[in-house]
């Protein structure tokens, strides 16, 4: 893939393997902000690390074939994606399980506030989490709309997400970073419906920490591991809750005290799912040489050529501005669980959110225009 | 495979891929108390996920593949050879996360008591989780060791593995589950050197929550997902800290509070990475209709042959009490990592624990008795 900053929609579309439609052809799949389709170099290191790695090195593949230097070594390469330099991002464990760790770790960066600030439109998982970090540290939560947000010299930490997960509404992350920083605060940004169809600029911004999913825009797989970053300034003092011995200095030595990794590396918990891990090395080569940049402007122009085809009437919930749109456009319909059912019948996969929103998600390596006026038109047919 | 209560050594080699030894054959493979050799099923599962069912079904895996199920289907697999009934298992996760969980759901099942009763020889991820957890919750962290521990009416939980990771010593189970349960403690296992060598009965023993891991004995693969036990009448007091969406009541409700599934559903906590959830459940078809007290006597009996090829000068730090005995024996040497690596060199494959010990796995299903004598013959070649 040569380098190239204007990639058309679908770029990569003969290095994936696409759902098949109920007709026994590729579907129409705009699902990839839930599960990204499958990159065929994710197969090929799949089948390497299960071929040539465990299968015939064992346990000597630790060190022989790079398995422990695999959460940060891939953490680089995620980094690279959401404008991180080099050496702040892990790859390992949930999304779920990484905001935990990340929460925690921030508050700890402010020991002298009350107050976890949450985006009240936060994913399910963020404020379920945010709710239990609270009581475990004694902070209080407390929720907002990200625009309205307040902080002030109370608040630990500002917890907000780049993309809203049902609306699609991108974030201004780096205002909400300014403000949060003007207070005092330090911001955990929650990358998952960003990574892999925007630029982040996570260095850029200044964000303080960031978790992110990789099994939707960076197509790794389901469940694939998340990742985690945390900016170089705060890691001699970052001090996690999840110490596992991998994220120790010395993880061999099994001394009597966890003494933290230096740097990223202390984020790291226990051991990892290599093989989710290494197949996710292999989605990311779809990646190379692919400025984010121009992956968002070809995820934009899908969604802008679905939204010319929808009938006007069509409630849509996404901004239409380009400055305000994430990765994938949502629409409002009276029985989204059905539509999105009857959608699939005729090869359009996408998905549904309580109680009433279908989201499209327009992945630009595998997405064409076609497949974006497809779905508008099937959309259109199903509607009363 | 037939139901078989007395497998001999070596029972299930052919379905396994050995790794190989400098000489290009199968390497004499005892290093499956930390990584286990590849069961051709693992293989098998991996491939359909990837090609039957990521490829072509995509995010509708979830359900028309069962991905959504796994979790607990797998935990009920593991469950049957931990000696759980259905229904108080969950896979998912690294053993050091569902440890960290495991501990604060223990010490919040005893909320009136001061103490955390830890190993003090425990794997260092116990040790360094229980650290955690003690400052998070204000528990005071007491260590000590296994038959010594004296709970009292302070102490609301034990944390025991059932065997030791460095001597391979397996510890009563039963006899410090009683001891806990008199003092009205909750006992917390750890069963990662235990499950799939010897039979546990965590449900005879009253054993309260226990985590373990899938990589060693089970041959799940690099980092396979660990899980998490729970007795069911602890169940619904349950009340973890790792509030991820997927163990909430109706996760596609997406509701404002986190409200707990029934049952050990409330310890799933993010998306599982099911490449390697699916690769542990083709693992575990080695062990369908076998029985752990078959494979235990078949471990024993090639510790017994080890055992009995080594030069009597040789020091044994595993005792040789049958009872006593988990799946692999440790001996002292003078530069473990040395010898460990001049071992690898001869197609002995062992692994070393600082600062002088050798460990001998003896995984009955792919280990035979020629393999054990052949590593103590290359041992003794290799001794001064």
């Amino acid at each position: 893939m040569p380098s190239n900053s204007s990639p058309e929609p679908g770029f990569a579309r003969d290095r994936f393997v696409l759902p098949r439609a109920p007709d026994g052809g590729d579907a129409v799949y705009l699902a990839g902000n839930s599960l990204g389709a499958q990159p065929r170099s994710a197969r090929a290191a799949l089948l390497s690390a299960v071929d040539d790695q465990w299968a015939r090195v064992g346990v000597a593949g630790w060190e022989e074939c790079g398995w422990w230097a695999t959460p940060q070594r891939l953490g680089d390469r995620v980094g690279a994606l959401v404008g991180a330099a080099p050496g702040q991002v892990v790859v390992g464990d949930s999304t779920s399980v990484q905001l935990f760790g990340a929460l925690i770790a921030a508050a700890r960066l402010r020991p002298d506030r009350g107050v976890l600030l949450s985006d009240a439109g936060h994913f399910p998982t963020d404020r379920y989490l945010a709710t239990s970090v609270a009581r475990l540290t004694g902070l209080e939560l407390v929720t907002g709309a990200p625009p309205a947000m307040a902080p002030d010299a109370g608040t630990a930490v500002v917890a907000v997400p780049a993309v809203d997960f049902r609306t699609g509404e991108r974030w201004d992350l780096g205002a909400i970073t300014a403000r949060a920083h003007e207070a005092g605060a330090v911001v955990v940004a929650d990358l998952s419906h960003a990574a892999g169809v925007l630029p982040v600029e996570l260095d850029a911004l200044g964000v303080d920490l960031a978790v992110g999913c990789t099994y939707k825009y960076l197509n790794g797989g389901p469940g694939a591991p998340a990742f985690a970053y945390v900016a170089a300034h705060h890691h001699d003092a970052l001090d996690p809750p999840l110490t596992g011995w991998t994220g120790h200095a010395d993880p061999f030595g099994m001394t009597e005290a966890w003494t933290p990794a230096p740097g990223v590396g202390r984020l790291r918990v226990g051991t990892p799912p290599m093989l989710s891990m290494l197949a996710l090395d292999g989605a990311l080569e779809v990646f190379d040489g692919v400025h984010l940049a121009g992956v968002h402007a070809a995820s934009l122009a899908l969604g802008d050529a679905f939204l010319a085809a929808l009938p006007p009437a069509v409630e849509v919930v996404t901004p239409r501005e380009h400055a305000r749109r994430g990765g994938h456009v949502a629409v409002r319909v009276r029985d989204a669980d059905g539509m999105c059912a009857a959608l699939a019948r005729r090869g359009v996969v996408v998905d549904a959110r309580p109680p009433d929103l279908l989201r499209f998600g327009f992945a630009a390596p595998y997405v064409t225009l076609d497949d974006a006026r497809t779905a508008a038109r099937e959309l259109a047919a199903l509607l009363p």
